[in-house]
């Protein structure tokens, strides 16, 4: 046991959330930091996910809908969400993809602004994105931006773009998919504003590792995956925020039937329900539905600060060790150091981050890679100890310092990444 | 035993189908004829659930994306429907809802019209859909139109409605979601071609229940969801079609990073994917879609020729009991007598249709209503037996003659119908 070993027995001996990480299925002989992509496994699942089909798809059949509380899921699974990001009741639903969700958000805010008296600031503007996010909202602002006349701008500045006068949603990232940096939720929101725009915020990477307060904040629409730090099983059902102030005049495109008034009348006319659910779209994937909502039981009794106090310690135990460990072996840090400015992933440049992750996986640490030189190592507190953070870094220093991940069986890319 | 229980004995003796019923885990002390609105659960379902929850996801963690053909699986089931629609492969993929690929359908359909050159027929026309379709059709529709600036047309009649001359789109159902009516999609398709329309046709309450000839057709594009005659489960994932000759020019608004050709260069600009998967969208519900993959495989060895001879009976059956045995009692069949004109339900009408079903579902036979009188039954040939509908008959007759329905229990509507 080396000294960073040493120091990771003594903080997880000290960890208050050490015992979260039974609440999860985690396989024996893997270190899995990869929770920011796909999170693990949530004990409950496995026996909810049964019963969801034995018995309310198998016995119940379609009185499932209302018998087990189906139709009401992406409402009530949304107000579970809703308590982790900040968001009083009746402001979130679950459902769909965050591609989906993001279309119809930003369709959505810019319909808002349309709607607003002439001379209004933001009215007929356009809409600023984040040059660096994750590529689904740059493509799907790209496609509100050409349905509706809007011109779409890139920048990694979105104060300065603020400062065009003519914005009228800003679509953001609280969490940078790439270098984990993050940004000030309340303090961009309030700026926004300032300069008569709405925000949309992206939450993906940030919802469940960290504090979020959409309602203090005044964020207008938000929307995130419930597959990574949530832990709702792959591609698990997105969910999307509207503002209870924005919600009786949210105009959305997708006018699926579940968010009619009275759906079960089945009008040939779309008359949107009133509140969250008209947010709703079409019938949702019901046995990914009652998996995420399983998988949020792990959040019960659990505070999101002390889950962010652990996070922050494990990014600032994994940097100072690769400041040590991986010294000399061509990495970088690249993810921000100040806590403040720091999610709960860390991001190391090396040109070889692709074998190396190869390398590294074969080896029995899961972190994923983002090109063209990225590793990412994700932390959720309720699982990852600090003692396999420094392993992790022990075994990323050998399989570095070796020169074995240059063998060949490590330069094929796979499909995924 | 009565004349028609008789009947049905010996119908049920002699069906070549009977030894499918096992691949269903059916309840006992029910007669389930709502597999139109929520297919029963198919026995293989329950164990690849657990294995794709506990070893998969457990185990496997984000490597399931690669390891366990995650990524892949929207296409591989997709050409699993495809062989279901006469479809030949590489032209299907499974994901999202109903409604949310029907916006990409219409999307998509009237861009690539107004793509053609100057002076081609439906270049700038119309969206002509079905006046009595299921709502979310005409919701999508209207929304569609609205953001392209097209004219939306609602009718009774599609081969009057070509005959204007300007329609650009003819979205329309195979089966009447009410009336259980079938449409003749290569006559409808043939006569919208001539018209200059491309056809987006609605395959939800056909797909599984009879063989459709996509290919042969010629038909553009299709929908379709996989919770009814699939079989796949409560709001599993939808469908779509497009026929190989419009891949390359395909267009669609919901750009999700999943249809991207090099999805994980994670570039900034969205360049569609050759063929199907450039119709992907975002991160697929994968536990959806791992159930439905387990439930297609009921359709194994099955020949759709006799899915539908067998269903055909069914409501042949059916259609007579209730001529026979519900006589004098209100009824009023609307379901098309004629074979080639009948789906794969039928539809009662009924003043009191609400209370009667709440007291038929009592009494063990689940059927479903549609507003504002029509009792539905429909009949899946892999499970629905002649002796199903023989007491189904009689119980509805016993439930009616007797005035029961009529106790202030059934008056309560239930929220999903």
């Amino acid at each position: 046991m080396d000294a960073t070993e040493r120091d990771a027995a003594g903080l997880d001996a000290a960890d208050p959330l050490a015992p979260a990480r039974a609440r999860f299925a985690l396989p024996d002989g893997i270190i899995y930091l990869d929770g920011n992509s796909l999170g693990a496994l949530p004990v409950p699942v496995t026996e909810r996910l049964a019963d969801a089909v034995t018995r309310q798809w198998g016995q119940d059949l379609v009185r499932g809908w209302n018998d087990d509380g189906w139709w009401a899921a992406p409402e009530r699974i949304g107000d579970r969400i809703g308590a982790l990001i900040g968001a009083a009741p009746g402001q979130t639903v679950a459902g769909d993809s965050t591609s989906v969700q993001l279309f119809n958000a930003l369709t959505a805010a810019v319909r808002l602004q349309a709607g607003r008296p002439p001379g209004t600031p933001g009215r007929g503007g356009v809409i600023v994105t984040d040059a660096g996010q994750f590529p689904t909202d740059g493509y799907v602002a790209d496609s509100v931006g050409r349905l509706l006349g809007r011109e779409v701008v890139r920048t990694p500045d979105p104060y300065a773009a603020l400062d065009r006068g003519d914005v009228a949603v800003l679509a953001w990232s609280t969490v940078d998919f790439r270098t984990g940096e993050l940004w000030d939720t309340a303090r961009l929101t309030a700026a926004a504003h300032d300069a008569g725009a709405v925000v949309v915020w992206d939450l993906c990477h940030a919802v469940g590792a960290l504090p979020l307060q959409m309602d203090t904040a005044r964020v207008d629409v938000a929307v995130g995956c419930s597959y990574k730090y949530l832990s709702g099983g792959p591609g698990a059902p997105a969910f999307i925020y509207i503002a209870e102030r924005h919600q009786a005049g949210l105009d959305q495109p997708l006018t699926g039937w579940n968010g009619h008034s009275r759906p079960f009348d089945m009008e040939p006319g779309y008359q949107a329900a009133s509140g969250i659910a008209r947010a709703r779209i079409g019938t949702p994937p019901m046995l990914s539905m009652l998996a995420l909502d399983a998988a949020l039981d792990v959040f019960d009794g659990v505070d999101l600060a002390a889950v962010r106090a652990k996070s922050l310690r494990l990014g600032e135990f994994f940097i100072a060790g690769a400041d040590d460990v991986l010294a000399g072996l061509g990495f970088e840090v690249v993810t921000p150091r100040a806590a403040e400015r720091r999610g709960s992933h860390v991001s190391l440049r090396h040109p070889d981050a692709l074998p190396l992750m190869a390398a590294l996986i074969e080896a029995g640490v899961i972190g994923d890679v983002r090109p063209p030189d990225l590793l990412r190592f994700g932390f959720n507190a309720l699982y990852t100890s600090f003692g396999d953070l420094a392993r992790a870094l022990e075994i990323l220093r050998e399989v570095t310092a070796s020169g074995r991940y240059r063998e060949p069986r490590f330069q094929v890319r796979p499909v995924v990444t």
